[in-house]
């Protein structure tokens, strides 16, 4: 690469990109970890996105209309920590520069969401980024439709390496992006050609751009060095009404002795190498120096969005009251005051009526009353709507046609699904839930624990929940799902045992504004377990007593979501035998942990035996059978030794012993 | 679609083909649960691929050199029982057929591994058979270039729709074998444009032969009822140096009145509705039958093989009884008998040298010993070959050009990679490994679990198993994978401590049939732990006592990994202040289940305090700390509250208070 004809073609864009450069020289240097080479590939790119089309104002970084800037290949994390430092932002001083990677700082090896306003989203793990962002433009697309162009009209701009698109879920989010025409987004393919095992070529000879295009998208192909080709290219691609892709030729780790090689990918911490590379920038700069016009241009940058927000927000200005309300509070994530009531209705209505509905239906009859009121959920599925009854009869379809759709028919696409939702919440003024089988939860993992780290307020409804499933057999049966999600920090995973649980998971899931909520939900038929209406949201405790022992309590039964029933029938085989026998309801164990020791004690006294009853493996039990007071040799577990099969339900909990004579015969072997 | 211009014009094939929508109609009423649609649309295809191009011989269905099938649309399980029932494998009888989706029958919803031989994997969740045949097409470019085309010489044959399409594991699997130009690999696309949530176009307009074609693939697009143009497009693919593609037109529930509609995905029950569609097919035959001489037909397609397959022994019985028996050896799973010795030396080796080095570098000093004497190894990494350390001085590396290779660039394609290596394993032969970071099992989780549930002994080499990891931060950092993998059943997950533990999970591993490995190992370095040298293989025995308590015995660590080191630090603290701990080193919690209760019972004793030592969450320690003879009262644990930190290593292990001084203060408080 011919550093110097680079310098001498475009010597005030040169200077502006070098800064970026050499920051990421230094920083990476000082910690003696990170990844050198991509913010130096994709430095020219970066700097003409953010002169000259960027719409940001670091001194607001959340105001709603922003463009977004998701830096997919969150490895090359200097490159936005750089320009945020170079434009302004508050949260990223020079110091936080010079600790990166180092514990507290905010400029961690990977972006992190909520470590610095101006981040957007936590990137890292490949390709969740562009992945994202489908999410994200999707979310201002139907907002631009419900609040017009006046109030929401940006673009989403995204990088992405080799890397993010090798991984299978950019193909999802191409996919998705491509049908649904989301012509507001604009993807950089940073083509460098290597990878950390060597160049792209050993493991892949996809011809991107074309790749793109086969889903529909706008593809364009510029030297990603060539600052007027970059504009021109942006230019284009903001005005095709296809989402648009520019595969921008770089090369990685640019100007230094690594460039272009798999050991300019990772941390270039050659003290003499480090200073050749800034020597051939022109720019012999000491550590962590900008020169001090470089930088009043940076920040002259970073100053241009505030009189474009100022015009946002006269136009805001002329809202009606309720208007802006509404929106403030969409975008502050709280739920709509008529929710509880609407909540309580409903759960009032269920005790009465007393329906005997699988728990994936009571999911929809909690969203057909809470849709309507709440106007910035979104809801969807990964092609099953009509099993995870996630599709009420007010959304509409969002399709290309519908912008104001509220319903994402997202294609069998359980991991782009996950991590468009991440982007919709991330957003900002939408609350999205989707629908697949508990099951493939093990596709939508990658994204799932983002939505944990993260803590974005996304709501997964997760059906067919065990081997109630029945005939699809042991591949679609989720055995081990519910302790993988237990084991996932920072997410409340719901197991309602009837319709009034699953009303009350739905309200902590839509009130929540931290952590993302799982409701594991049936395909069979339950009975209304909760026969007398309480307006307390008793889910809310995590675990309650559901039906106290008559006579001297000699046995607790625990059990989730469909076994509650079953405890329940236990217990009146063993009242029959004069067993005293409480029955602990528990639909989210994160919940109850969280409840102070007096209120666990009262629920599960130490004691009586315990026997736990849950169509799924026993890890994470014993937290409840032994511990909390209670006894290793008087507890037992009701539940599935492995894998399950391929047979009608009811056979299915006959043969893997989860019944209520089971249950009763523990009880009694332990009682004896 | 004119089904009496179909009948009219190959009246013999079309005779072939009914027999398969009819059983199929059959079964899925019988069962009242299904999916008829794909069977009656792919029937065409399936008669002429079995009819003139399959090698295959259902006397003898495991027959090395035969040509596999692999129904990745695995919920079209009908049609690969009603060619097996047609054909004549013995595990798929009438009987069975007439028992489809039932307790204990063989013809479980989805095809499952095992049931019936014949059946090659276990598909059902999308995408994972056409991940899946990359892996058994690798397996056969290898064996083909060591054994000779003599021996190796067979096609895989793949049937997929657009659910496996759209999954992003497909695009993982289709880069990888564009990019290795497996020419004998042949896809089907049951182009039938419906899914289950409506048309397809509702979710994807996606070119699938432009995709493919972007990949280097070999692209054809055909009536999928058109026998002839069947017949000719296979030859071609066959005939073509890439791997093929054949994007075939067909009409989901051909000839039923739910045709090319989403209904005709499902179960198509209606006996009004079966019995119109038997007519139109000019068959109303009675419920499961075949007419005799389209059975009789259909026996001799299955018969055709046999001469093909006396040929192959022929051929194979030229080998050196050497060459057979290594060739047998390997097809059985069995390690070769220099493997136990090769270990024991490495071992012994160890112990005397006590380096310290991080486990993935132990993990690398194993397979330099193993690999030359384990010539049926295949290595691997997801793009990550210098930080795994899977890549050993002698395998090669796999590539068009070079066939031997036994190490494959999988490209940053987690989930494509342990698709492929089921595959690599089910071919037989052959015995995979390969690498990514532990976090990113997260994205592998979807073939991770088909690994478990099939007992397919891969081994996943996760490496940077802990905030161990340091810089690259929470993304990057496992906290709840452990948790995950070991509540996944049948599934050996090890956490070696040193490099002796490590080259006996190793062995482990390698000698395993019927279960896969993961092998969780670290970043850093860790200290030689045992330093005594023992031919037994103590990790075989899932927990052992590592070191014993001197004087009174008042507290147990149980530790694995990176955190053995640490117990044993808190253990010379507290022998220090006069308190006798042992230290349990647990590699492998399966395997300590899984031993006798008095072995248990020697390691875990009753009385002493406990503390558990794990840089993960705390899920699932209980069982370990509360039960087997332990007492909640007295037992705690050192491990992670939940996400990790972007900081080095060693400030991450202090900041979380993972360390042997906090270790020894949690026992000191129990004892008080």
């Amino acid at each position: 690469m011919d550093i110097a004809a680079l310098r001498t073609a475009h010597p005030d864009h040169w200077k502006k990109a070098t800064a970026i450069r050499s920051l990421t020289l230094d920083a990476v240097a000082a910690a003696n970890s990170g990844h050198s080479g991509m913010p130096m590939g994709m430095a020219d790119v970066a700097t003409v996105l953010f002169e000259k089309h960027l719409n940001f104002d670091p001194k607001v970084p959340d105001w709603p209309n922003r463009d977004r800037f998701i830096l997919s290949a969150g490895h090359g994390s200097m490159l936005l920590y750089a320009l945020m430092y170079l434009t302004g932002y508050e949260d990223i001083t020079l110091d936080q520069i010079k600790n990166f990677r180092q514990w507290g700082a905010r400029t961690a090896g990977h972006p992190e969401y909520g470590h610095a306003r101006g981040i957007e989203t936590t990137t890292g793990p490949l390709g969740q980024g562009i992945a994202n962002s489908v999410g994200f433009a999707i979310a201002e697309e139907v907002q631009r439709a419900t609040w017009g162009k006046k109030i929401i009209d940006h673009y989403t701009y995204v990088m992405a390496g080799d890397g993010c698109l090798m991984e299978g879920v950019s193909q999802e989010a191409i996919g998705l992006a491509g049908m649904q025409k989301l012509g507001q987004l604009v993807v950089f393919f940073d083509n460098n050609n290597i990878t950390i095992d060597g160049t792209v070529d050993m493991a892949d000879i996809t011809d991107q751009p074309a790749r793109f295009a086969a889903s529909g998208w706008h593809v364009q192909s510029i030297d990603g060095h060539d600052p007027e080709a970059i504009d021109a290219a942006i230019t284009a691609a903001k005005q095709d009404p296809r989402p648009s892709m520019i595969a921008c030729k770089t090369h990685i780790a640019l100007g230094h002795a690594a460039q272009d090689t798999s050991k300019g990918h990772g941390a270039l911490t050659d003290a003499d190498q480090l200073r050749a590379a800034k020597e051939a920038y022109g720019a012999p700069l000491g550590e962590f120096e900008v020169e001090a016009a470089v930088k009043s241009q940076w920040e002259a940058i970073g100053a241009r969005g505030e009189a474009t927000r100022k015009d946002w927000e006269s136009r805001f200005a002329t809202l009606s009251a309720t208007k802006q309300a509404d929106f403030n509070r969409a975008y502050a994530g709280e739920a709509p005051k008529r929710l509880s009531a609407t909540i309580r209705a409903l759960k009032k209505q269920v005790t009465e009526g007393q329906p005997k509905v699988a728990t994936r239906k009571s999911s929809e009859m909690v969203l057909e009353v809470i849709n309507p009121v709440m106007q910035e959920t979104i809801g969807g599925s990964a092609d099953l709507t009509g099993s995870n009854n996630t599709k009420t009869s007010d959304l509409g379809i969002f399709t290309p046609e519908n912008r104001k759709g509220r319903y994402i028919y997202y294609g069998v696409r359980e991991h782009g699904m996950a991590a468009a939702m991440n982007g919709i919440a991330l957003h900002g003024g939408m609350r999205p839930y989707g629908g697949t089988f508990m099951c493939f939860t093990d596709y939508a993992r990658g994204a799932m624990r983002l939505s944990a780290l993260m803590g974005v307020p996304v709501t997964y409804v997760m059906t067919h929940d065990s081997i109630g499933l029945g005939e699809d057999g042991p591949t679609h049966q989720p055995v081990e799902h519910l302790a993988m999600l237990r084991a996932t920090p920072n997410m409340n995973v719901f197991r309602p045992a009837d319709t009034v649980e699953t009303a009350e998971a739905w309200e902590i899931a839509l009130t929540a504004t931290k952590a993302p909520s799982v409701l594991s939900l049936t395909r069979q038929g339950l009975p209304t377990v909760r026969k007398e209406h309480k307006n307390k949201n008793l889910t809310a405790q995590g675990a309650y007593v559901l039906a106290e022992a008559e006579g001297k309590r000699q046995a607790i039964l625990m059990a989730s979501g469909s076994e509650v029933a079953t405890a329940l029938e236990a217990r009146d085989l063993l009242q029959a035998d004069g067993i005293g026998t409480r029955v602990v309801s528990m639909p989210c164990w994160e919940l109850f942990a969280a409840q102070d020791e007096s209120y666990r004690r009262r629920v599960l006294p130490a004691g009586p035996v315990r026997v736990a009853i849950e169509a799924g493996v026993r890890l994470g039990w014993d937290q409840w059978l032994f511990g909390e007071r209670g006894n290793a040799k008087k507890a037992d577990f009701v539940g599935m030794p492995g894998f399950g099969a391929s047979a009608p339900a009811e056979r299915l909990f006959e043969e893997f012993g989860i019944t209520a004579a089971d249950t009763a015969a523990k009880v009694k072997a332990l009682l004896k």
